[in-house]
């Protein structure tokens, strides 16, 4: 199924459109949670995680066989703004890196049976600088939101995105800025490993967008549009897809979760399908976390992108499911309940 | 190898040989790590994770192929001062369960492709009430001591010791109380889900303990004999195991952790092969941790014991040593550093 939009006001009826999780599921999965071997709650979040895997795949016994991984990378015309400790063909080289199987995202993908796919959006033609116009025109912005959107698997039973982008941590920052108020300095963070100085100049660069584009800071798809890079887009028209196809998604980091969050402000909700797989230590991740209701499932310190932090967090959510779906009842083994 | 101790004065002679962390491969791998495609520090907590497992291993790559779960069952004589939810007939029937295949670290050793093995000790002789006397005599808790040590696998590269035995919240509490001071209350939670009542009771029966016991509190190895159990011992008996063959091992919730604290206090340094796979939402697991300069890499609200919470933390430690082992360097990769 190709994208079935070919305008941000299209892409927008879609989102109006999306299904809700499957009630019956959800009730199915959480009476057999009730009947598992083990004192009642003793499985803590995983539980949780297993009915909401549920109520989404619509059984009572989840599965994560298929896990689909999905990088996108994109160049970002701000990085003219000296944004980021690395120069931006790092972000083709990574994309080679990917293709060769030598990153992190890699490995993750590897160690927890999920497919992996890279998606390099343009590279050679970065987004505009946003301190100087806007930084892609409706065309670009659709056109990144269909990549993600036609990249998910239909077999999939979990989806991860993830992205690559030498200095796209600002633009993230500049659409958390943009959605949810407050200025440069409360969202910016250190990215590769900017210094003070850097920090301090990525703040006044995220506070020049939010000047510039005054205009359209009440509408979530043109923040995006002005705002944001082609991978962000990319990742948000993905996991609108998945929502679509009522396949759960396990959130990244800062820059993840800032493109995930263009869609909850634009039809509250949205990200229902969605679990916070780690709180990054990039930026202001946690508040970003806080503003959408979401309680991340790991806090390791991880700040490098990529879908790493969601990766590794299909780890707990295979665990999760694994004891919903395999554990025997009390009735099947025959143990007293309390 | 069979266990090389006849009595606890033996026992303590062999953590008192315990080998070291290899500091060349520590070495090699930290600067291994220095050289990978990511930003210096991006992987977070799964570096220092990687470089730990990496010294005890003696590699500069470690891997994580053949982990090892192993759960102890017990009883406990102390069970007649109501302090579990659950009756004594559960521990054999779980048991049956594990070996059935139908419990949640069978679910989850399998996820993250561990073998399991299950040692019940005794399960129709009780240890005695640690109220009315010693829990159990020299001989008992040095065949307790030695089926963990036995119960490791010298081909093992990951170690996991988990535990069934109801009522066993409560001796655990004591060794906490014993080893780091406080009374009962400090120490007791709702295990597998006493109320309020059951609470307080628990705090006194341990109270009772340690007034009873006061002579040897402090020796941490006739702690364990006079206020532990069985499986307690047990798994003390594999983490030292472990220790003996500098095989990596997780820590699983409160029981688990206060067997381990026994050995740390009879030798300093005794855990340093060992990670705190969470924290439990048992008592003061945190507490303990704190005593124990461990921290935790889940904190997903478990409470079962099993050793699950160290299992799902199996799939952090194999996320961790792909990234570590698998991925190019900057070199290998063409890929341009900060």
């Amino acid at each position: 199924m190709t994208a079935s939009f070919a305008s941000l006001s299209e892409f927008r009826a879609v989102l109006q459109a999306m299904p809700m999780v499957d009630a019956a599921a959800l009730a199915g999965a959480a009476a057999r949670n009730g009947q598992l071997t083990k004192p009642p709650g003793a499985l803590g979040r995983l539980e949780d995680l297993a009915i909401w895997a549920g109520g989404w795949q619509g059984t009572d016994k989840p599965h994560c066989d298929r896990p689909q991984v999905i990088v996108f990378a994109g160049n970002h015309g701000v990085v003219a703004q000296g944004v980021s400790a690395f120069p931006a063909e790092v972000t083709v080289q990574m994309v080679g890196n990917f293709h060769a199987g030598g990153a992190a995202i890699n490995q993750l993908s590897k160690a927890f049976g999920a497919s992996m796919s890279v998606h390099a959006l343009e590279l050679d033609r970065p987004t505009a600088d946003f301190t100087r116009g806007a930084a892609m025109d409706e065309a670009e912005v659709v056109a990144a939101l269909a990549t993600g959107w036609n990249a998910v698997d239909a077999g999939a039973d979990l989806v991860v995105v993830g992205e690559m982008g030498i200095g796209n941590t600002t633009p993230a920052a500049a659409l958390a800025a943009a959605l949810f108020g407050g200025g440069g300095a409360s969202w910016v963070g250190r990215g590769t490993g900017v210094d003070d100085a850097g920090l301090a100049r990525k703040a006044r660069v995220v506070d020049a967008g939010l000047a510039l584009h005054a205009a359209v800071l009440g509408d979530a798809l043109e923040v995006m549009r002005c705002l944001g890079g082609r991978e962000l887009a990319a990742m948000a028209g993905a996991i609108a897809r998945a929502r679509a196809l009522r396949i759960p998604v396990i959130l990244d980091g800062f820059i993840c979760t800032a493109s995930a969050a263009v869609l909850e402000k634009t039809v509250a909700g949205a990200l229902d399908h969605c679990v916070a797989g780690h709180l990054s230590a990039e930026g202001a991740h946690g508040k970003l976390l806080s503003a959408l209701g979401k309680e991340p499932l790991l806090n390791l310190g991880l700040r490098l992108g990529e879908g790493s932090g969601a990766a590794l967090a299909i780890g707990v959510l295979k665990g999760a499911i694994a004891c919903h779906s395999g554990m025997a009842t009390f009735a099947e083994a025959g143990v007293s309940g309390a």
